[in-house]
């Protein structure tokens, strides 16, 4: 059961953004900024955004935004599916690009101490092509997923256990992106 | 010197919501809507939300979020600035209320392990007079500041030395709020 009265039996952040729509706006508006428009010279795909933000998730261990992002990573992927599992298991053995690697190193060392990424770990990026917006958008995606994640599992919301829950959540986010949810 | 080209020579977040206005402007609602608007049910103060987001970011050691919030809570405060300080060096001896106190514990747990907030320590701050809001809040005000200080961190943004820059930080923020800065 949830820390405070939520009034709503919505899952996760859902539940929170109906709470409290007006903290909710912000939020969602800058998950569809980051996990979808991206900065103008990324070149991060909506499937590689989605799998940074399930790869952080997963790092702290919130299991719901891990499910839902790894689910519409899944979905934006298409028959390239599989490389989501594998990210989660280890991104160093996973079949993805050196760029996307040398990104989720980036991600990993925000999560655990941002103050820590080093200029060899922009380096190795760049030297794989990713640019400024790349660099940029990986550090704020996993920024805010620590985010996310704390304000999912401080409130102890509803995280549903069934895989067909994310799944059928993971198709609304790749075909809708994040709209505000209508009030129930 | 920033981990990519800025093109301003803003300190901290200030350098990166002016390189990216679109993940800039629900940065900046965000902040608003919790250290100025807060929840239509809650007690805290604007100083007492300044003064969370102060303590959080100095336990994730991030110094520029750190010296602007504490500067600007130290505004709001007014005659009673010195408490910005007893709460920075120990909010179990600060003298402030028990309610403050309860839901800086808080504030505290979601910075380190948000799955481990415990009903034991909400209903100590319900006990001291904290409301669902306050509570809301203050788990929201936590997490946003874990990633406000890993995106600063984490891109490495210029971290005034001077204290006197953080002042006039804090009287902007105390009066202003939290507007987008003009392009350069």
């Amino acid at each position: 059961m949830a820390h405070i009265q939520l009034n709503n039996d919505a899952p996760g952040i859902r539940s929170l953004v109906l709470y409290r729509p007006d903290t909710g706006k912000p939020l969602y508006e800058l998950a569809q900024a980051l996990l979808r428009a991206g900065s103008p010279d990324s070149t991060l795909t909506d499937a590689e955004r989605e799998l940074v933000a399930a790869y952080v998730s997963g790092l702290n261990c919130t299991s719901f935004c891990r499910n839902s992002h790894a689910a519409a990573s899944r979905y934006l992927y298409g028959q390239e599916r599989d490389l989501v599992d594998q990210v989660l298991a280890d991104p160093e053995t996973a079949e993805i690009s050196d760029k996307l690697r040398a990104l989720l190193a980036i991600a990993r060392q925000v999560a655990d101490d941002a103050r820590a990424v080093s200029e060899a770990q922009t380096r190795r990026a760049r030297t794989e092509g990713a640019t400024d917006g790349d660099i940029h958008d990986t550090v704020l995606i996993a920024a805010s997923f620590c985010m996310y994640n704390r304000y999912v599992d401080g409130l102890a919301t509803l995280t549903p256990t069934e895989p067909a829950a994310y799944e059928a959540m993971g198709e609304r986010m790749g075909t809708l992106g994040y709209v505000l949810p209508k009030p129930q």
